[in-house]
């Protein structure tokens, strides 16, 4: 999986039927400091995610192994937000404070 | 999935069987102004879209989940035309405007 | 889907039995103009094509969607032979031209 | 299957259900010397390491082939804790001597 | 598949009961003179390979389709050893003369 910042949406109303109600997220991987790189991918929301959260996202056939994603054209899925992490036993970003 | 521009299209005669009847379209991913990158892939039409549109792409086994490409040797399929992205509130893309 | 170059063949007699009979291709992603890359890569066969030729090959598990590439550790497969593609409305490369 | 160092944990409260109880560790690809390379990854703890422990991940459907990943949103899982590895005959890295 | 050169091993006694019994060899990708590039990855022998040896891989679930490996979190595959290779007609690798 991949850390990345939630940074905007993306709108396709003419799409794959199957992908109908699903939510495109623009996302930005991040370093172990929080800051975004240079890159970008567009991933499925599963969690319920809003911009500026830092989420998770998982790739390839393993983004489709959510209930909103099953045997759907998705390969990137956002699964889960992230409140903090540790690297070395210290905390290198946490929810609310780093953003 | 990826943001991508249609500028073109490939055309091959003898091929796996069970490709037959899928358009082949040139694709380049852009930025987050809808710049064009360097790169480009081929992937299948889902959506039936045209040269200049921008639309989304996704790749690997999860480009076998649409009822053309389904069990086929395809690693890319376009699932999506995308009308508009923002990033922080503000459209960076419009489809008509942007183009 | 990548646009490649046929440009030589690997042998090798000790392998995994049920890649016996495959043919393995030394093959060069091009660019937009037909010109060959740096890097290379080993696909099987499908279409029975030849050195010189311009090719497009699926990747991962989409290499495994052919009758002879199924259930078999390939991940890289050669499935359609190019006659020709166009960007912007003009051809760029067309086969037996551009070679 | 990749070598690399545990440098780090993840915490996410809110997720797909079905990643509930599992562990996200933050991994660093390490060189022949075992030295830490500039990138990162997360992926799902499937043997009990800890951090600085050597490990090897598994990427991709590949990543799901445990029973703490089977069908769920996990691209990476951590399936072997390294005790030493050899190149040209000499130990280049050993578990406690080198870390 | 790639061209790769067998430059070692890994020992990992604690893993995936299901990886038991498997060998982990270090691969380096090689270019076409056979030369060794930068990188490497590690990969599960399935024909029986040892140091020293040119060797094809495959990567992803097709790391997979083997009896070795079938169902296994591996994500590379030593599928075949390697005689020789040719480009344009020339032979460029013969095992026993280019190592």
């Amino acid at each position: 999986m991949v850390l990345a910042k939630v940074i905007g949406t993306v709108v396709a109303t003419r799409k794959e039927p199957s992908m109908e109600g699903l939510k495109f997220m623009l996302l930005r991987p991040v370093d172990l400091e929080g800051k975004e790189g240079g890159g970008f991918v567009v991933a499925v929301d599963a969690v319920g995610c809003g911009e500026g959260e830092m989420v998770l996202y998982a790739s390839g056939s393993s983004a489709r192994q959510t209930h909103l994603t099953d045997k759907r054209p998705c390969d990137a899925v956002i699964m889960a937000i992230v409140d903090n992490w540790e690297v070395g036993g210290k905390i290198r970003y946490k929810k609310g404070e780093s953003d």
